[in-house]
């Protein structure tokens, strides 16, 4: 959009580019329409340009990610459980991994009541360096060992480029934790790692940023992710994030890519895990991530929001009754295309 | 909590507004803790007095709302038909009369396809004063009429003082909107009109101020408020607002009044209204407020986020048989308590 | 924006409105321009077109307040006091009338320093129905009688229709509080009373919605308009809200209306009030609303974020300097056009 | 907080982490306030107690970073340059390194106009994979030719820990990014590297959590932080994100180390940075960060926001003025203590 006659040099710029320029003659505004390859307009700077108000951006950045380039949604094989092949996987434990028996302990209730992976922290980031930061290494092995005890997979967080080596050995598939969305170099390098990762969505990321991050491992030759929403950064302070369960309809509609969901986080409070997981599944999420821990009111990190066992058991219920339902009705929350 | 040897002055402001006033005592700050009516807390403004770094509010403003005060969960009655007995309301309809024949055409696929309430604004809301206003009187006559047609209830909104009297007339039902959700003076009066109240949460109005602001109704003497969520506003600009599910979950806690969810203004986008749909109802909420449009191509107000008559059928079986399954399986997303 | 080859009942809509439709087509979508007066568009709901992935505003709606068809800055004036010609105003007193002395008191304060305007609560938008009220209409004549007292203009809140009438009476300036900003009714009414009005920025208003809420006032034949930005809500818990300065440079390039700052309300601590009151000036407000108390340790409402007799003298003495000497040195700090 | 009978638990567990207990009791609650070491409460996850409905967390978990036991301010010293002296300094230049000639023009630029700092970055943090990525170690190479050149610091970001090594040779400071604030691995490693940091807010970082992040970079024995403001996500879309100078007060109050200010990215409007970098000189800011490209329409990043050499002296001349009239005048923003 621009004003007076300034518009010469705006199309000028963007036919050096190699672009093609449309013009729409308003009474108070021209606007310009830039046509062609997205990447070359990176070299023009419209909004910088003399006369312009503002640039619009209409097309996405991200392409692998787009369900327009990839119309068929993808279903993804983490050591043989599939994801996005509209059976909601579960991904249950424990925030932190704290000791052996915590988390064999945690491990069995999950296998128990049903669940296809154990989650838990062996790095954490912590926004106080005072906080409990994880058992690193030693987590690692107790997570696979707890893997060799139950048959779960094992899906951990790792949390800089050099962990990555150590984490991709223990683990079946690599968290990517809000923190480090945008953490570009650790996901190039999760790119390149083989293993199929997990990307959780930034503290404050929109969706679009979201879908950019997966560009950036699936760029570098890893198609296999699963996109995470666990609750966004608002005003609202009574829950510790906004779980926004609109993102599971809106990735499902601009990407092919499976979507899982966690009310741990997303709401910060066990009394809400209940509901919001239920919540998910109707929406069409295809899976969910939730701390249990055997104990919470001695857990080292998230108890608030991790649940007891029996708790645990009674979602794990709802969530399987819930989704053969709708499976066997034919109730399909997100109609595609 | 403050600093320093201040602590008298604060503890003598305390105790002459009749306060109780305890004192403990860390290594680098006291805490003071003020027991006793809340109300006569505003007599003393704290933070103000010197010494004093911050104060934390830790019971709530709101009482006649409360769960604490009244346990056991509120079913309101309007003209007959219960919100919160256990089995999802829909209040369905276009976003504005446009005309009687709209009206009547909307009402009758609403009718048809199982809902309690026939929704439609006489009076708008609009961001602009050059966008289209409404019908008014003109606008609520057709309600009635397209009432007595099809035996559904009717709810719509009322924007100002004046129109009270003539909106109560001819609705079975007063909402009132998210701009107007701390329009206190029309709070007060909505509170002695005697009709069952629909109260949308603000735009980025807090679950506290919400449930202050049916305190303004219920305080005039009008116990029969329904919370009605319809998304946030937050930083994310693919949907209109976020639709904030777990004030669901929220809500239930805290207080004993019905609420259900609006997915059409919560997401903005017509294709995300039957996943939120289903993610309200797994939530438990009480009911769901849909727009529908025989046209939505031809709508006069929020065309892109009205159903059309067919989709809107699709979301109708789809909520009945998920609230039907739950109830028989007896699956409860919120353990109150 | 759209896809797919339905373009053709997109621009048939478009021309059925009698708006001009112009087709770019890129090689992902087809991008529809559409040109005319927008009041037009009102009738077509373009995202509910088959086809239509999204629509994006280019023009805006508001015209007699902004700057494209009034380039030249208005100056208002109040009573003979005139805002927006250069030299910053101030509007000082307590959030709200308490009583005839402490009104008095805060009045002789405010003069003193050098205020033009006195500002104080009659009657007061509250979260919480416990909370005080304000003293109503006993308390606009206490406002009179202070502007007797000392010359100082009166701007003080109005919350309902029926209050216009009085509250017009009695003081110079009319305010439309933050909670007020789409209370359409109110602004309407308020447009033809023919007093200047203060229009507040709601908590979480866009500044286009805010230069909306001013084009109904003054769609109603009142062009004496000045806005108030008082701080928007965020994450941010640390201050109160999150006081929005850019907001006084983003107003000065869309509109003609004059701008003030409120940091005591944008900040809700009184230690941040002076430096906010320093950037505000020196980012080129037009003046400054500021709640000074004679006591703030007794303040029924607001104490935390009221100055102290002794912090308000600072304060004024420093912007007084500050803004003579950007005037002197011709330190302009924003270039219009 | 709590309800019931079951104090006595929660009293026992946090009596078990050697921490004291006290009791206030309310008619609807029971508050339970925990003194002693905070670390120690790491271990018992309150809120995850039976009975407790909610935990306030009072003292702040950042020792180093505060005020409280750093009372004076803190002048950081980099390569002889005083940030925090009480005479701001200015950081200036691209905001990427695009080519030798590009930066020696903009470093002539930013040197002749009085700037203290050249800032360009050689790693860039897109959101898009597609978009320029920097030139890298070249860019830093070029960086530090123009130092010599021109005798300016050189301050650029570091993304990655492999890339710190590479950056501390070629640059007097390493600025950590927005995106990255919480990226603690990088955080650790910056503190043991022995130069000075400039800690950029992230996104939507609390200033809360900006300070712990300060304390992972101090707690390394690294002391020389500086703080960047370069604006927070929020609801509004004019602005590319809103520049929260109250946070300058803010930071002052809680901590003793230099704060400065990033009109560029904080506004994302070229028109905006001159108003809002006087602002942040009269909030009290240390410094500002601003880009100045020799043709902003040509740059490869950031256009919109970058200033032409012609307003960039404009700039640079205001912000001489005014930060020296203020001293001259002893207008002091902020009150310490």
């Amino acid at each position: 959009m621009q004003r007076q006659n300034k518009s010469k040099g705006v199309i000028e710029a963007i036919n050096e580019a190699g672009l093609e320029a449309k013009v729409m003659e308003g009474s108070q505004q021209k606007i310009v329409g830039v046509i062609g390859d997205k990447t070359r307009l990176a070299a023009v700077p419209v909004d910088a340009l003399p006369g312009v108000e503002t640039s619009i951006s209409i097309s996405k950045s991200y392409k692998l990610a787009s369900r327009e380039f990839h119309p068929q949604s993808s279903i993804i094989d983490v050591a043989g459980v599939k994801i996005g092949d509209g059976t909601p996987v579960v991904m249950a434990g424990p925030c932190a991994v704290e000791s052996k028996e915590q988390l064999f302990e945690a491990a069995d209730i999950v296998k128990a009541a049903g669940a296809q992976f154990l989650r838990g922290g062996a790095y954490k980031p912590r926004t106080s360096p005072y906080s409990f930061q994880g058992l690193e290494d030693e987590g690692l092995k107790y997570l696979a060992e707890a893997r060799e005890r139950t048959g779960l997979r094992v899906v951990t967080e790792v949390t800089t480029v050099e962990a990555i080596e150590g984490v991709a050995k223990y683990a079946d598939m690599l968290q990517v934790g809000a923190r480090n969305m945008q953490n570009f170099g650790l996901l190039k390098e999760v790119g390149k790692c083989g293993k199929p990762v997990l990307l959780k969505r930034g503290l404050a990321a929109t969706i679009d940023e979201w879908l950019n991050a997966a560009e950036y491992i699936m760029n570098e030759g890893n198609p296999n992710v699963v996109l995470c929403e666990r609750g966004i950064r608002t005003y609202e302070t009574y829950t510790r994030n906004t779980l926004d369960l609109s993102a599971v309809a809106a990735v499902k509609h601009l990407s092919h890519l499976p979507i899982i969901v966690d009310p741990s986080h997303g709401t910060g409070k066990w009394r809400m895990v209940k509901p919001m997981a239920f919540a998910a599944i109707a929406a069409g999420a295809d899976g969910l991530m939730i701390e249990v821990h055997p104990n919470p009111a001695k857990a080292l990190s998230d108890g608030p929001q991790s649940l007891t066992p029996e708790n645990y058991r009674e979602v794990m219920s709802g969530i399987k009754k819930l989704s053969a339902f709708m499976k066997e009705e034919n109730i399909v929350p997100m109609t595609i295309g």
